[in-house]
């Protein structure tokens, strides 16, 4: 019986698009699922293509060419662990796991480290897209042994989205977790991203009080220029779809309580523990969960008076020109983050990662998809060694052009009432970024005092303590 | 030869200072460090206390009653780890270990039961007060087994700081990690308080252009009122102090970089785990991280234009005034967020806090000591289920009046190149957890759209997922 050239472990609707993607290319896959039903399913609803069903692990491996190419499509966590662990006996060494779920980076580290001992490759990977991505062309993100990823290689390019230029956004990340980190911090900026269009959208609503029909257009015409991407794309088209029952504006009915997988605060977390400044971020995390606290905010918006939103009564075409440049500067803060992230990330686990690539392999298939990730490539090719996109000119002269519109945009927002977390959180970075200065000194003097925790000085090198007890 | 009623470990100025401090009450104390110089310095020091040195840990064992009190006053982390192992094999069923350092709560609560099947007590105690609260009077923030806290209490409270009314600043927190965990959201509330002084202090300097002594003449009198508060205090102290080579306030000397010991990023990547919105304290953590950058923020400060502070040509006087109401509001936010974290935290890990009683034992010793913790305590007795501190009428009405100068405050800092990144993240929040309705209702028409994570709807119950691609 011949042999199928790779394998597809959980038949959830990510593992089923990306074999169903596979298959698409010409390659045979063998698919496996630990209830039955769902391979059974698979099957059945696909008639006439390469998927080849197996009902146990061994059948399942022992189909597979080697070295095997196998890919897990299941859970993360505890779920990985026991996949890995039922596959473990049957495999051969040289063999090639590959973890497409969103996985924790340090998760991947050690299972890259365990497996090794036992010969078996690990490649952990992003794959973003969500599912039609899957199916059609996600931006994968694999990380592990390089020599292992070039066998598979051949298979992700051919599966992988293509950018405009005709290049599969799919590059080599690094070495162990590399990938899984990328993976999660391209999530953190779709947080952010997510929240800088709902916070837009929250002025132009409350603000500017403007129809939701009204909006779908801003947003198609924003999706023309510089904005140009994905989740404008979406929001554009979000705001046009209507609630069958109701007939009203689809956005209307939706309740305001955002979910999340955690992979917005593992981003957080990690910037956390490497000392990178996140701010914006991390305030769309906090932004999500306040949202989630929905009973308690209207229980608090009978208690708390506060301030009734003052409409605007200005030229509203104008303030909805400043918020799309608020927009365009507040997510190149929020890139300009994430991107130091990966920067220190890579200085601390030796990952060597090249950014110019990550932003290129980030230009179609993903989440975060848009015109302006070239811009990105753009300044690591000038500068691989950029500390931070804010240096770069391009970034440098277009804040420096937008910077304006979004002082006036959280200045009126901060008056009117309506709450712009993120949008305030970049002029705040920005700010703190470009001043030689901080106020830090107050904080260093204080520590010193109560806790002897001891300063630098401005003036010279050296470690000093103050004598705050006796003048 | 008689036996000591409670040993020290740790000669470093912390443990040395409570040792003196336990001492001054008249107890008999048998201390130990790991390298005799310390113990010897600290006797040395002290003639006729009533220290006893012990030079192994047999003989620091050997020296105390039954059951043993031995406090660690060591480095946290792998140090404690040490010392407990080193101390294990000679202690008796029934001793109680009582861990002082600045532990990471989980540690508390693994060793706390690690220890527990060894028949050992242990108690996690969150000591606040720095140097001179250790030797003179500190908060205690005790955690772990209620019965052996109960014989540990009666020198715990004559150690402590004492109240205006004469309290004693410890009680019982509640088991395993408790202690430690109030003590990490201590601290992160001091991270808070803290980086709002340095942001008050930074529009006074650049905006307002006021001197260094008019500033603590501003902090002096602030320390009058409302914000009548330990690092008030030392504030408009610290801004007397000069330079004794220079001649200049020695504010000006000291380097703007600040250090951190870990404890803020603690209680945010807490706040992250626990769903709770934190973004106060969490932006105080990353603006040390960004002042921690200053050599690429002078780099940057040539590079990046922006904006030149615009200095304040109105009435200096009334915005000194409308600072200090910011300073109160953000104070209060961010209260109330650190106090919804200790209602999350104690449901998630059955810990059953007091959180009018946690309010009360911060009112001395410790560093973030305060005549508004009263208001805290008050508002916990008048509701003991309070769910936000918002929601309590003092706080409502407060805030609501302040409200109008913290929009002023912030509107006017960014227009002015400013940062305020915790100023505008208190107003933030305000405005989002009085709000019924957020704009989560766009993230999560995203979610859906591309990932298919389905959506509640505000009119009825239920789960929902909408075929965003047939219209």
């Amino acid at each position: 019986m011949s042999k199928q050239q790779i394998g597809v472990v959980g038949m959830a609707v990510m593992g089923k698009n990306l074999a169903l993607n596979i298959e698409s290319r010409g390659y045979s896959v063998s698919v496996f699922n630990r209830s039955a039903s769902r391979t059974e399913e698979a099957i059945a609803e696909n008639p006439g293509k390469k998927l080849v069903p197996t009902y146990t692990i061994e059948e399942f491996v022992d189909s597979l060419e080697t070295p095997r190419k196998i890919m897990l499509m299941v859970q993360a966590g505890a779920a990985t662990d026991a996949t890995i662990q039922s596959l473990l006996p049957h495999l051969d060494k040289g063999d090639i796991l590959i973890d497409g779920g969103n996985t924790f980076f340090r998760d991947t580290m050690r299972r890259n480290e365990e497996l090794a001992n036992s010969g078996i490759n690990f490649i952990g990977t992003g794959v973003s897209g969500g599912e039609e991505g899957a199916l059609k062309g996600p931006a994968i993100m694999p990380g592990g042994q390089k020599e292992a990823y070039d066998l598979v290689a051949p298979i992700f390019e051919q599966i992988a989205a293509k950018a405009e230029d005709g290049e599969a956004c799919v590059t080599y990340i690094g070495p162990n977790g590399a990938g899984h980190y990328v993976k999660m911090a391209h999530n953190g900026i779709e947080y952010g991203d997510m929240q800088l269009i709902a916070e837009s959208y929250d002025l132009m609503s409350r603000l500017l009080g403007l129809s939701v029909d009204e909006m779908a257009e801003i947003f198609n015409e924003w999706n023309q220029g510089e904005l140009d991407s994905y989740l404008i794309e979406i929001t554009a088209d979000i705001l046009t779809h209507k609630d069958d029952e109701t007939g009203k504006p689809l956005v209307d009915v939706i309740l305001d309580a955002a979910g999340n997988k955690g992979t917005g605060k593992w981003t957080s977390q990690s910037a956390l523990d490497l000392g990178v400044p996140l701010p914006l971020i991390t305030e769309s995390v906090f932004a999500r969960y306040i949202s989630a606290m929905k009973e308690e905010r209207v229980e608090a918006s009978a208690k708390i008076k506060g301030l009734d939103v003052t409409p605007f009564d200005g030229d509203k075409k104008e303030l909805v020109e400043k918020i799309r440049e608020a927009l365009y500067f507040s997510k190149i803060m929020s890139y300009a983050q994430g991107f130091a992230q990966l920067r220190i990330a890579s200085e601390e686990y030796g990952w060597d990662l090249n950014y110019g690539e990550i932003a290129k392999i980030f230009r179609a298939g993903c989440i975060i998809r848009a015109k302006f990730l070239q811009k990105i490539t753009d300044a690591y090719a000038e500068n691989p060694e950029l500390k931070n996109l804010l240096l770069d000119d391009y970034f440098n002269e277009i804040t420096q052009k937008y910077q304006k519109s979004v002082r006036e945009v959280v200045a009126l927002a901060v008056q009117a009432g309506v709450p712009v977390p993120t949008f305030s959180s970049a002029i705040a970075y920005y700010d703190s970024y470009r001043s030689a200065d901080l106020p830090a000194n107050i904080i260093q003097a204080q520590r010193d005092y109560f806790g002897a925790h001891t300063f630098k000085r401005k003036d010279k090198e050296g470690t000093f303590h103050h004598d705050w007890y006796t003048k």
